[in-house]
């Protein structure tokens, strides 16, 4: 049985969609119970004779752009709680679409690292040219800096989520840099670089520039936080900028759209290809459970899959396989 | 006059097409002289008869993937020739497709920063979702790691170069970070922030998340030389990739086909806006000359609106601007 505890009040939707997708989710699973935390009023309605789901009562919710401090403060939270419940024994992990910020400090704090993690990392499978082909990037942003044995530690991680998690045989593994030579990037990179090569460690590939990070060619690509993060919200940026621009050559007149219309099939292919919500977001890894953070404007899709993806890493004991990979 | 130093033998395509993009140049601008620096061989054949234009025969070629001393060692090369040149009296910059590293060693080290600039800065305008509105952002890799102070020169230049080349009249000028409030990102750029604002910085407008980067709502984006570099090459990437998709969904089948044949004006505007070739390259801002880096893919088209920002940044007298604004 994997019991999972989901913060029902991270989204900026409400609940309602996050309920929908959770019920979804336990529809197909009857090997999960779920507990779910939030306001009472807005939850027992929601799920009240729901297979496999409880609800605790909270009567706090975390803001987007929690400080650590504030987050801390908010003990009586639907986060809070739902983080501090799925540490105790009997969990397999928690959900949420909640703030960032306070996810990672939650998650750090009340579930702790893993022996062996220096540092957890959050990680977002990416979808890339390749249709189906995901690269996991990590990390993106639960710190700013990491040292170059964080940065190892990481690629380890990666390597076995995408091992164990995506069903890679030998995952390939760069290090995000400016240039591809050995000897490119940041200092901690650079370091990095040189312990990997000089491990041998199994399928890394050496350095990788952004523009090619999204060339599906890749499994796992590591980074200190900060450039990670500024990775992430470019190709998001970069994305929406062509979203806007695609609209508008579309509806410029009547032709073009009815050009939209007939090219209709193929671009549905390409949006189901780019859809975010069918990454279910991203994941802390290296702590003690699993730990995923749905996107904060999750529809009932994004965060039933979500909730899959932590299914898959709970029945895939990544979190025990990533303990003994790193006391190695 | 405009004197301008050129380096002709930069292109992957070889110098016929820099030679192409500089005569159309030459034709459209009677008040400017060229010194193009290369092979004899290939440039008397180009060039000679050309009004305005004079060959200087050199003997090496500098690899795209130079190191800063690989660099100094090819002192008879097309770039380094040019550069030295271009520093001498009489000369208003230097224009290169060559080596980025090449090009910010040389420019450093062979024309100097301006007095009070700490640290030069790599430019570049971006293609952002209103179309006509370019932002720039810098430092895009002629460091790694920037200090505060630093950051708030690469303001100070961004800013007097979008009000005196661009023609913007108050630039709004952003920190890149991973948040939009105060405190959040790299120390230096926390730092940075907090002396724009108490200078009371004109324009200084606080953070800006890369997602939102390329709204067409930024004038002026400063960043460390390495997160830039990121931001810079994952929008290249993901616009590379969503080319490939977009190429796939209006071939899928013969109905896409006829949809993008239909939809093609809109889509042409829309490639128009993108076109990168239209921005001209990178400028490095700080030095004591116009210093232009046009893309290392240059096309004719892409080199004549490289030599055309350069014109315009000489008779803007930018470089002057920027000496007697950092000397404030």
């Amino acid at each position: 049985m994997v019991r999972l505890a989901i913060d029902m009040m991270g989204s900026d939707e409400g609940p309602m969609p996050l309920a929908k997708g959770l019920k979804a989710f336990l529809k197909e699973n009857d090997d999960v119970e779920v507990v779910a935390f939030g306001a009472g009023k807005d939850l027992h309605p929601l799920l009240d004779g729901v297979r496999g789901a409880s609800v605790v009562e909270t009567s706090q919710v975390v803001p987007m752009e929690v400080s650590p401090l504030g987050f801390l403060r908010l003990k009586d939270s639907s986060m809070y709680q739902a983080i501090k419940a799925s540490a105790g024994v009997g969990f397999s992990g928690v959900v949420t679409a909640g703030s960032t910020g306070g996810f990672v400090t939650g998650a750090t704090l009340l579930i702790k690292n893993a022996p062996g993690v220096l540092r957890a990392g959050l990680a977002a499978p990416f979808v890339t040219a390749i249709r189906g082909k995901k690269t996991v990037i990590l990390d993106i942003g639960a710190s700013n800096q990491n040292t170059a044995e964080e940065l190892v530690g990481f690629a380890k991680m990666g390597s076995l989520y995408a091992k164990n998690v995506l069903g890679v045989q030998t995952p390939r593994v760069y290090i995000l840099s400016n240039g591809v030579e050995e000897g490119k990037g940041l200092a901690e990179s650079v370091k990095a670089y040189r312990i990997l090569k000089e491990s041998s460690f199994p399928g890394f590939a050496g350095n990788c520039e952004a523009r090619d990070a999204l060339d599906g060619n890749k499994d796992v690509i590591v980074t200190p936080g900060y450039p990670g993060n500024i990775l992430l919200k470019s190709i998001e940026g970069t994305a929406g900028m062509l979203g806007v621009l695609l609209k508008k050559a579309f509806t410029k007149n009547l032709f073009t759209k009815m050009g939209y219309l007939l090219a209709k099939p193929g671009l549905k292919g390409m949006k189901q290809t780019l859809d975010y919500r069918s990454t279910g977001g991203a994941i802390l890894l290296g702590v003690n459970k699993v730990a995923v953070k749905a996107h904060g404007n999750s529809n009932d899709y994004a965060f039933y899959n979500a909730l899959k993806v932590a299914y898959s890493m709970a029945v895939s004991s990544i979190v025990g396989k990533i303990t003994e990979g790193m006391a190695k």
